[in-house]
């Protein structure tokens, strides 16, 4: 397998170690703006384009406004996302409220500040007038849900069949008359249909099949469709092997079906919104590590001070992240390693017969492409707490941007009686 | 499917929602105590049998205190786990400290409690020293992993030769043979081999191989065997249709392992120690839920105000809890629901194509078997929070035994920092 690039050397975490302890998150600013920047071309084609930032992905108020300097919006799915996106200064349209089962207060709060309300369900017209009375936003969207098995290029599939989101085609239809009658005058349609896709295919596919709804909504129901939202699901190449998304013929694919589609019915001002996390920032965060323990017992141990804690996606879904060696980039890839956690959990690995140079204890590991829903999905389990998360500046120097939990933290939900006040050491 | 019995009924969840919001934990103090109980008859036959409950199964130090009157220690994993029970009153041999890939400081601070340490690695024996110096503590432990396969009983088996946990054979005799060279008096043999068994065979399988390590440390060594500990791995029958583990089946199948190998060998005073969590403590938690939102599209959905955030075993492997619906009770079960949380996570289901009765908005559900691995191994994600934990108790009243999260719990690794300070709603 080929290196992975990193954005850090040896001496750099060497020198960011002697302040901040191993182990910690570490975002590139430079590779997040660049990234940005691109994203942003691949749609200029489009006026009034927009990324709505997943903020689920690096829920991290540093990083949300250095993606505000690029135009982009934040979308939401939970009361703590929408405040923290106010907090960052985000306004009105600027937040997409994109959530599915979703409680009272969380509507609420959307509505006050504004919110751009991306409806899941068609039971939700009522349960959402039940909240903010029947004065309807003007601006609204709702998710779609094409059911059944959904194709992009060869042997590519996922099944929206068996999501649980959105509404059918029907109810599509059936909510925009609604909401036209409860005086929305701008309609927005949204889906998610395949999750990190790694195929220049996906967007396009189903920017298709959403323009052409779009089309269809119009006409049917007279309203005015003033975007698309084709949400997530393009992806990052989390294995070296893998060929990357090249977003620039992403956009470039969306733009012809736009034409094909949109342009021919007239409807060339319709604005396309995308809510990307994973390709906005998986690759532009690491997860730096020091080794700890070396074990020989009937596979090859590498025992690091990070764990399942700092980054579950390896336990969850025995997903791939590439590891380097700090300091051993360019040495053979001779040793087989699992590289493991400390949590009393077998799954607790961050890989498991894994082709490395040779690895000693004190040496650096980083674990790549864990800028999105890396430290968002993180939990405590087995009493460990959560690292701190650090940003590299463009300018080289480094700024924490969250601080590492405490054993304070880890007691606070205890607070409110004495049963662990007695100890010393608490 | 036969219906799994809750301990609480809708009149006493309807009486408690007054108080707590759902979601929240429940547990029940009479079913834990009588469990403890039942589980220390099984092997009162044993002089000296202790049960170390697992704390990363329920790290609530109320549950722990109950558990501490029925001489249960505890088994911890970390330095959070560690001062826990410190806080709770545990000392010295009631505390035993088996970890893996182990931090230095949780082993300093293990030592400085008189936690016992069970050693998971040969190259421990020298990493504890250059932590604690040379004067090694009287009693110690070892983990033990046989390797290759572990069978028990008919089709069961286990790979404990691709786990990372423990030394190998002639590591355990370099082991003892170090460690009483360092002044180490007493030794214990650990080993974790198998996982949620429901089958009243794994600790008696375990328990013979175990005792025949202990007789050849013995005589090899010239060691003082003081325990053998058991560890977890006795599971519980999640589906109503599974057969439960009968612990006095399996105390009584250890009892007979024992005469036949320690007893025979002269090593009568050999203590049992077991170190459960699931058994200990799974049946006696549920989630209590509201249903909040149904869902009618390619499927028929039931939205709950609880998601993997408060109980992630579903989402993360694909695991089985039962549902009842308070006071349908005795209803046909003659509609198929997916019961599904808010997260933007389409596994974030309770159940996948459940039969239930007939479920209105409204309705509160019992997620059964979650008092262990359940809210210890909940994430924030999505920005969501964790909810309660709640005791109900013998004598029919309910006591907060940890409070729910709040925003400011979820901020609160900002506070270093003014960027979300300059918001009214924060």
């Amino acid at each position: 397998m080929s290196e992975k690039n990193t954005f850090v050397t040896k001496e750099q975490i060497e020198e960011i170690a002697k302040t901040y302890p191993t182990p910690f998150y570490l975002y590139d600013e430079k590779g997040i703006r660049d990234n940005a920047k691109k994203v942003n071309e691949a749609f200029a084609w489009n006026h009034g384009f927009r990324e709505y930032f997943a903020v689920k992905a690096t829920p991290n108020p540093f990083i949300l406004k250095i993606l505000k300097e690029y135009g982009c919006g934040v979308d939401c799915a939970s009361i703590a996302e929408l405040k923290m996106a106010a907090a960052c200064g985000f306004k009105g349209d600027e937040i997409m409220f994109s959530s599915n089962d979703t409680p009272r207060e969380d509507y609420a709060y959307a509505h006050k500040i504004g919110a751009i309300i991306n409806l899941d369900d068609i039971t939700h017209i009522d349960y959402l007038e039940s909240i903010i009375g029947p004065e309807f936003p003007e601006v609204m969207s709702c998710r779609y849900n094409p059911g059944g098995v959904f194709k992009m290029g060869n042997d590519i599939m996922d099944n929206p069949g068996d999501a649980k989101y959105g509404m059918t085609h029907e109810q599509m239809i059936e909510a925009f008359t609604r909401l036209k009658e409860k005086g929305v005058k701008k309609f927005g349609i949204h889906a998610f249909l395949a999750s990190n896709t790694v195929t220049n295919d996906y967007y396009p596919t189903l920017a298709a099949q959403l323009f052409e709804l779009a089309v269809e909504l119009k006409d049917k129901c007279g309203v005015d469709i003033a975007f698309i939202n084709l949400s997530g699901g393009v992806g990052v190449a989390y294995k070296p092997d893998q060929p990357s998304n090249d977003i620039g013929v992403i956009g470039d694919g969306v733009r012809k079906k736009y034409e094909e589609v949109l342009v021919k019915a007239g409807m060339g001002d319709v604005k396309i919104c995308t809510e990307m996390g994973r390709f906005m920032l998986a690759p532009y965060g690491v997860v730096v590590t020091k080794v700890i323990h070396e074990k020989h017992i009937y596979k090859e141990y590498i025992g690091v001070d990070a764990c399942a804690v700092n980054l579950i996606r390896p336990a969850m879904y025995g997903a791939y992240h590439h590891i380097t060696v700090l300091g051993k980039e360019g040495a053979p890839e001779d040793h087989t390693y699992d590289v493991t956690g400390s949590l009393c959990e077998n799954s607790d690995k961050f890989a498991v017969d894994r082709k490395l140079p040779e690895i000693e204890i004190g040496d650096y590991l980083v674990i790549h492409d864990a800028g999105a829903h890396g430290y968002s999905m993180g939990y405590n389990y087995n009493g460990k707490l959560k690292c701190a998360e650090l940003l590299l500046k463009e300018d080289g120097s480094v700024q924490m941007i969250r601080r590492a939990e405490t054993l304070d933290d880890y007691f606070a939900t205890f607070d409110f009686c004495d049963i662990l006040k007695d100890h010393e050491d608490l």
